[in-house]
C-alpha cells in the first residue's frame, strides 16, 4: 500500500535521523577484510539489537509521531525485518504495533516480531494482496501505515548508516554496494553520501529497482518470479520516492543467485565471525562473485543476520 | 616449555601494550544483550583480524623484541589461535615464526595460521610433549619463544581487552567471565580492572586454574582428563606467573559442558549473530547455565570465532 508520498527525503533528514539514533544506538563496526589484497568493508548492520539495519528507518519514524498519532498505533509490512525493527521501536515509545507478515515468513522472524511485543496478522504469499491486508488494519484501528520503504522518514532513517561510515572512515567511500528490495536503504545511502556511488544488489528476478532505473519507470515482478533464498527482498515492485532519489545517483544494479548469496554467508562466517541471512549478504555476493569490482575504498552492507538455523547450518556445511 | 619468567607482568604494561594495539587494531565492539531483563555486555574479540584475542598478546611480545631477536625469529606452541595471533604479528613485522601444532587441531585453524606465512611443526595430542617439541625447535633455530599464557607480555597484551572495556563502559565492570586456558587472558584482566572481580570460566576436567587457585598450588590435568569441544582450552597445567596474578584476585572459578558450550554458541548465533568457536563461548556458557550470576555490570569475554564448520553446523541445527 504506498501512500501519496508526504514529502521528499532530504539530506538534513537522514543527518537528523542519525542524531536521533546515536542517541540510543551505538554505531555498528564498520569491519575491514581483505580481497587478494585489496582492503574493503563490511558494515556490520546484523550487529543491531533485532540484527538488521530496519531499526533505523523504523525508529526514525515512529519517534517523529505526534502524541495523536501514537496513540493510535501504527501497522507495518513486512517479511521479518522491518518487522522487528518497528516492533522494537513501538515498545520502546509504549505504542501499539501491528505487523502484516507473509506465512511463510523465517520462523525466526515471526517468534522474534512476537516477542517484542506485536500483533502478527497473516498473509498468504503469493494469493493474498498484502497491501490490501495492511490497508483493512490501518483502516480498522486508525493507525499510522509504516511502509518498509515508500516512506521519508523510513529512507532518511536507513540513510543514517551512511553518515556513521563517513564518520567511521573520515570520508565518503567511493562506493556502497547494498542488499536491496524496495530501495529505501540505497537511496538513504544515496541521500547520506552525495559523493559515494550506490550500487543496489539484488536477487535475479527480484531486481525490480535495477530494471525500474534501466526502463526509467517502474517494473513490478513478474508473477512467475523465480523463488529465492532471499526472503527480506522480495518486493513487488518499488516506488517513485525511492526511484527518484536513486536516479541519476545509482550505479547500474547487479542482480545475484541464491549460489553467489549461500558463498558470501560462508565468507562471512569463516573469515567475518558474522551470521549474515541470505538477503543481509547479496551485496557481498555481488563482490565475491565480481559483479561489482573489489576495488579500494568499496563499503558493502551486510544488512541482516536473522537466519533459520536449519537453513544456516546446511549453507554452512555444504 | 615454561621458562623462567623474565619478569612480572605489571598494570603499567597492560597500559603500555593497549596503546600499542590501539594503533593499529580498533577496539572491538562491546555489545549489550539482556538476560531475563538484565543488561549484560559481550565484548566481541571474535571480530579481530585473527577471528580471536591472541593477536593482543602476540602482538605485544613480537614488538617489543629487539632487532637482533627479531632476526632470530620466535617459536610458539598453540592449538590455533595463539598460532594465528604469532603467525599474523611476524608476518606484519617481516619476521620467521614456526608454530608447533597437535595434529588433532581444527582444519580451519591449521590452514588459517599457513596462509599467514608461519612454518607449522605438528605433534600428536597425547603422546608427544609438546614443550619438548618447542624446545627442540628453539634450540634448532635460535628463537625466542612466545608462551600462549606463561609470559608477561602475552599476559600484559591480553589484558589490553580490559582497557578497552573499561573506556567502552567509562567505568571497570563490577565482573569479567572469561574463557580461560592457561588463564593469561584472566590474568591480564586482573591487572587490568583492578576493581573488577574476574571469573575463569573452563571445560569440565580442564579447570586447571581454578582448581591450581583452590589449591593453593599447579594441578596439572589427569592424563584420563575427559574430551572435551573447547579445543583451545586444554592446556596441560597453568603456570606460576599467571596463578600469582589470580591468588586473591579471581572469583572462584567455573566448569562448563560440552552441552552449557553448544548453548552458548546457539545464543551467540541467534541473538548477538556471532559465530563463536567452543572454547570462545566458554563464559557466556558459565553464564547462562546459572553458573555465574547475571547480574547487571557484567561483561562476558567471546574470546575466538575460529570454528570448524561441520561441528558448528551441526550445533546450530542441534
Amino acid at each position: 500500500m504506498i501512500q501519496e508520498p508526504i514529502r521528499t527525503p532530504t539530506r538534513d533528514g537522514v543527518l537528523r535521523a542519525a542524531a536521533k539514533i546515536a542517541e540510543i544506538l551505538p554505531p555498528t563496526p564498520l569491519l575491514p577484510f581483505d580481497i587478494e589484497g585489496t582492503r574493503l568493508w563490511a558494515k556490520a548492520e546484523v550487529l543491531q539489537p533485532i540484527g538488521a539495519f530496519k531499526i533505523r528507518g523504523a525508529w526514525h519514524r515512529l519517534s517523529d509521531l505526534s502524541e495523536e498519532e501514537r496513540g493510535r498505533g501504527v501497522v507495518a509490512v513486512s517479511s521479518g525485518n522491518h518487522a522487528q525493527g518497528v516492533a522494537w521501536a513501538a515498545r520502546r515509545l509504549g505504542m501499539k504495533a501491528t505487523i502484516v507478515m507473509p506465512r511463510d515468513a523465517p520462523k525466526v522472524k515471526l517468534e522474534a516480531t512476537r516477542a517484542l511485543g506485536a500483533e502478527i496478522v497473516l498473509y498468504d504469499r503469493p494469493g493474498e494482496d498484502r497491501d490490501e491486508v495492511a490497508a483493512r488494519e490501518v483502516e480498522r484501528r486508525g493507525a499510522v501505515l509504516v511502509h518498509a520503504f515508500a516512506d521519508p522518514w523510513v529512507i532518511e532513517g536507513q540513510g543514517s548508516a551512511g553518515i556513521e561510515i563517513t564518520e567511521q572512515l573520515g570520508r565518503e567511500p567511493f562506493r556502497i554496494v547494498a542488499p536491496c528490495g524496495g530501495g529505501g536503504l540505497s537511496a538513504g545511502l544515496a541521500l547520506a553520501c552525495p559523493s559515494s556511488r550506490i550500487v543496489p544488489a539484488e536477487p535475479v528476478g527480484w531486481d525490480m529497482v535495477g530494471q525500474s532505473l534501466a526502463a526509467g519507470g517502474i517494473v513490478r515482478a513478474a508473477p512467475d518470479a523465480p523463488a529465492t533464498i532471499c526472503d527480506a527482498l522480495q518486493p513487488t515492485a518499488s516506488a517513485p520516492i525511492d526511484l527518484d532519489v536513486l536516479r541519476g545517483r545509482s550505479e547500474p544494479g547487479v542482480a545475484v543467485t541464491d549460489d553467489e548469496v549461500r558463498a558470501a554467508q560462508r565468507f562471512a562466517f569463516a573469515r567475518l565471525k558474522l551470521v549474515v541471512e541470505p538477503g543481509g549478504a547479496a551485496a557481498l555476493a555481488a563482490v565475491l562473485a565480481g559483479k561489482v569490482p573489489a576495488v579500494a575504498d568499496t563499503v558493502v552492507m551486510l544488512t541482516g543476520g536473522n537466519c533459520d538455523p536449519a537453513s544456516f547450518a546446511q549453507t554452512i556445511a555444504g
